[in-house]
């Protein structure tokens, strides 16, 4: 069987637990990991690292890319390697901006005879299909979605973005219906005051629509492990029947899921025509190794 | 926007149940409803209803053949259509045949250039393409189908069947794990013999492989409504990272469900290459109606 080989582009926490699950993959192999430049270090020893200066082809043929790059620059890196013909997955998650992205993909993978699959992680991902069943299932009716309790990236990184926070996380608690409650733990820098951390932290559009508490803390680092999950639910119609009632829910470690989720995705660039995806459009079967009638006789 | 057109095959309980689910369709037109020869009512005076000898066309043209019949007629219907050039949805529920089944679809649907979407219904369904995305988010671990409390067509049938047995429904217990406890009521004939029918149905190898108890009650029509459910549960490894916990449960009006689910299958046929699919072959986006950009801004 011939493997697909899968570079890791990044190797913060996604990029860490993406080459774990290429490992434990029975039909892949790493290629290589590419990171910024400057980094020296070499934590797997085994594992050819470059930098994002040098050629990819020095790691062979690479099949498919993985983007384990924050969301603002997935853009840049898919066209990077879409146009080199590499399939790319991505964790992209600003829900508002998918379609575009997929569009802007879809004209460089179709050019390059290249796959991209975008938006693969858990949400967007695994929950955007769920939702999609939920409402073929029940047409008319209403899914809620439900996150946490879990640390919000991206409410972390705006709370410690502010003035004398020295540190910050936010974790996300849910309250039903889709409302949550934002446990927003600060760490201080000498002298700041913590009124004006506080107003500033709840002033921001990322906070200012949810119930918000700021907490100080000494040690930020001391509360956060990267646990998290979600509870989706849907009350609907099915033809003329009513109270239909769906519910799936999960408790994962974050970026073990969303890497794991990528690497799956990674196998179905190899089995797509070229263009761009998002995880509804692709069949659940090309995410698994192994015969389509193994599988088959297993899962249906 | 051209509709799709629809004829539905057999009226029992699904049948009923797709004609209010196609009639919910912004997207689909009801053809009309194919029944077994010698059926003379009328029991919606708006519907065209023909027999099955009865050519097809005097329905006008007919996109999609939705198969509302037991799965053990299912391959003669689906050949019966597909060589027309129709397209066929069934919820075909042996899962020990599904796979053949494909097969032999699949030659029949090429070759008249048709698309038949089989095993569509919530197990094999909706939860087939749960248990692959499971698998896809943690591809080490258990998944485990519990299915209940709800009446089991098949065991009920099979109970029915025993001798001195007037009629009997079977309900299933989940016990966890995918263990199931059947609980029969049976209303016995005049001067039937309960230890013998008991002794019948738990020798049945419908029943012998789990805990079934038996008993007797005046009228079996008083107990069975139609909801049932479904808890799906797996614990696994994504990456390096275990216990990954995922679950799914369904609370529904069984034949409803079913029957919403083939009409949404019915829409995904006009999207598809010629040939024959099970669910977890077919991208969701397709079971929705609309554009595509719409649905990915909503869903995604």
């Amino acid at each position: 069987m011939k493997k697909v080989r899968v570079a890791v582009i990044g190797f913060g926490n996604i990029g860490y637990h993406a080459v774990q699950a290429i490992l434990a993959a029975p039909d892949m192999e790493l290629a290589g990991i590419i990171r910024r430049e400057g980094a020296t270090d070499q934590p797997l020893p085994w594992v050819t690292f470059i930098d994002e200066n040098t050629d990819i082809s020095v790691l062979g043929k690479v099949d498919v890319a993985l983007l384990c790059k924050p969301s603002i620059q997935i853009e840049e890196y898919a066209k990077k390697y879409l146009s080199q013909g590499i399939h790319t997955v991505d964790s992209f998650d600003i829900h508002s901006s998918i379609v575009n992205l997929r569009h802007s993909l879809d004209d460089v993978a179709k050019k390059n005879k290249a796959v991209s699959i975008i938006a693969a992680g858990w949400d967007p991902g695994i929950d955007s299909v769920v939702r999609a069943i939920f409402e073929a299932a029940a047409p008319v009716g209403i899914t809620y979605t439900n996150f946490g309790p879990g640390m919000s990236m991206g409410h972390s990184v705006v709370a410690r973005s502010k003035e004398g926070v020295e540190d910050a996380i936010s974790i996300t608690i849910p309250l039903g219906t889709g409302v949550h409650r934002r446990m927003v733990y600060v760490q201080l820098k000498e002298n700041a005051s913590f009124e004006k951390v506080s107003n500033a932290i709840k002033q921001d559009e990322y906070f200012c629509h949810d119930e918000t508490h700021i907490i100080e803390v000494a040690d930020v680092s001391a509360l956060a492990d990267k646990g998290h999950g979600v509870h989706m639910t849907r009350k609907g119609r099915s033809g003329s029947s009513d109270n239909q009632i769906f519910n799936f829910e999960m408790r994962i470690h974050n970026p073990a899921l969303t890497a794991q989720i990528m690497v799956s995705c990674a196998r179905a660039c190899t089995r797509r025509q070229p263009g761009a995806y998002t995880m509804i459009e692709i069949p659940m079967i090309d995410l698994l190794p192994g015969d389509k009638d193994a599988i088959i006789a297993k899962l249906v």
